[in-house]
């Protein structure tokens, strides 16, 4: 079943035009062979994969980040995240990214799941992390890093989310796993 | 208040330089200047929008569709999606996609909200449409699109989103929303 599964729908890789080589994403035209054995052209771009944490007080609050994204031209509020470097642990790259954009540290850390952001493209596989236990510090973005932190009640994030108020992906899908999975959460 | 958060996070843009112009994507790296009035690089990615469709039968059952990703390297398990034409409304878009994917028509739709998949690089912003009142038809795949379309019942795709099943934002995003407003599900 398996076997015949991939043989319906698998592409197999011809060749790799390589276009850009950034900092952060890196842009190549694949050549690929459809499981029809004809040939077709697919724009994809490689991203070193991220976290996005769920940070949740003692009191049911969490903490989310206010930042403006060049891409989208506007201000996010956003659940903290953040790149992995290259060859990093999600909860490593979790525990990093918590205290730099918001300067909380967390005692109780859980991986939930993983997930490709836009799969059609782009091969960024996003880790959602619930953290608890929060203690706060001093934040210390990085470099060209401006950021506010922002608490607020699961609740009212819950509300916020099924109403479209966040317009981030791994914020309503964190929130609401979050709210679902409420017995651990 | 608002121009005080203006002022603190927003970047403003200084040059544009285009990488790369795609059939799907557009690459540029934009120069910005920070609000402490530095300048920094900005890798961004223009996509055209796209729509995800939680398509629900008369019987609570989801319709997902199965398709190999390339970028991912993997067979994915989704909610239909597709890519916007230029100018195209989200719901035409969600009427089309639906029916050419998935054989599928609905007799009732609602565009639920829209939120931007990977907003730290990527303009790409998606929304999320309900399409109920179903009725079978004949699927025709773009050319080049092999795609398998799956029924399940919407409790098990809920589980399945919360235990990390699927591995697509998209997907356990609208799942998990559809399950939250279920009273208009």
């Amino acid at each position: 079943m398996e076997e015949t599964l991939e043989a319906r729908l698998k592409e197999e890789l011809v060749s790799t035009e390589e276009i850009f080589q950034g900092k952060i994403i890196k842009v190549q035209v694949d050549t690929v062979q459809l499981p029809d054995g004809k040939v077709a052209k697919r724009e994809v771009v490689r991203h070193p994969g991220a976290v996005v944490i769920l940070p949740l007080t003692d009191q049911g609050e969490v903490v989310m980040v206010r930042q403006y994204r060049h891409a989208t031209g506007e201000i996010l509020l956003e659940l903290p995240a953040g790149k992995r470097d290259a060859g990093e642990e999600p909860l490593t790259c979790a525990r990093r990214e918590l205290e730099e954009e918001t300067g909380f540290r967390a005692a109780k850390w859980r991986v939930l799941f993983s997930f490709y952001t836009s799969p059609g493209f782009c091969d960024e596989l996003l880790y959602l992390v619930l953290a608890k236990g929060l203690q706060k510090g001093e934040a210390h973005p990085d470099d060209g890093e401006f950021i506010d932190a922002v608490t607020m009640p699961l609740d009212q994030v819950r509300q916020m989310a099924l109403a479209g108020e966040f317009k981030d992906a791994k914020t309503v899908l964190g929130v609401l796993a979050c709210s679902a999975l409420d017995e651990k959460c």
